[in-house]
């Protein structure tokens, strides 16, 4: 079902030196810039895969991820073929999701968050790209 | 530098049930066990790289995140050609390490971790494979 590791994702505050630390010391090159509901994601390319950066732009998850934990890693996103019938496979094995069915997910994606609450405390991102990553 | 995301660790209490869910829900297969100092470490494969699984086994730094964080993700390892050429390169970026030198890691690898205070709290590992992956 899963293919590969598609992105890790780190949440930071506005003003963070990571990103420009990922830039300039580890060569990691942006790739891609996306507006979320009250943050902003930035994609470095690592590989075949991406490092995420979610920066808050207003209220929202990211603001309160880092109201509670300060900056960390905040989810890990498994790349999958199909994205619904990967959902069906984990309603049936018994986990529960964020949101009943795939949505957007950044560069026309269709994503689903599996619920961490079943996974101790571990955010999963299921993503099944879209045709805009290259 | 970078040629890939090698794993992304999750740090969870004994009786986690992630370690089974990830198996039996997310069919990820375990490939590798080995312990650390205080730790066991598990290595899942997910494509070309892995989700490794730290559980405590005694005092020691995984089981001191757990007491500050809870479960929760714990570094992304990035795999390099050669992690001394790595770690020179890093220095004279002025980028700190938690270590002097690199050191043996995991399945007869060589590794060297950044230190999070540079990354705004991400703990980065760079990774040098060594010849048990497959």
């Amino acid at each position: 079902m899963i293919r590969k590791i598609h992105h890790v994702a780190f949440a930071h505050p506005a003003g963070s030196p990571l990103p420009r630390a990922l830039r300039q010391a580890l060569d990691l090159r942006e790739v891609h810039q996306e507006p979320g509901d009250g943050f902003v994601e930035r994609m470095l390319r690592v590989g075949d895969g991406f490092v995420q950066l979610l920066e808050p732009t207003g209220p929202g998850v990211i603001q309160k991820f880092l109201d509670k934990r300060g900056p960390a890693l905040h989810h890990v996103a498994f790349e999958v073929d199909d994205v619904a019938a990967a959902v069906s496979s984990l309603r049936l094995a018994g986990l529960p999701l964020v949101e009943p069915a795939p949505r957007p997910g950044g560069m026309g994606s269709a994503v689903a968050f599996v619920h961490p609450a079943a996974l101790d405390g571990l955010l999963v991102e299921l993503v099944q790209p879209g045709g805009s990553e290259s």
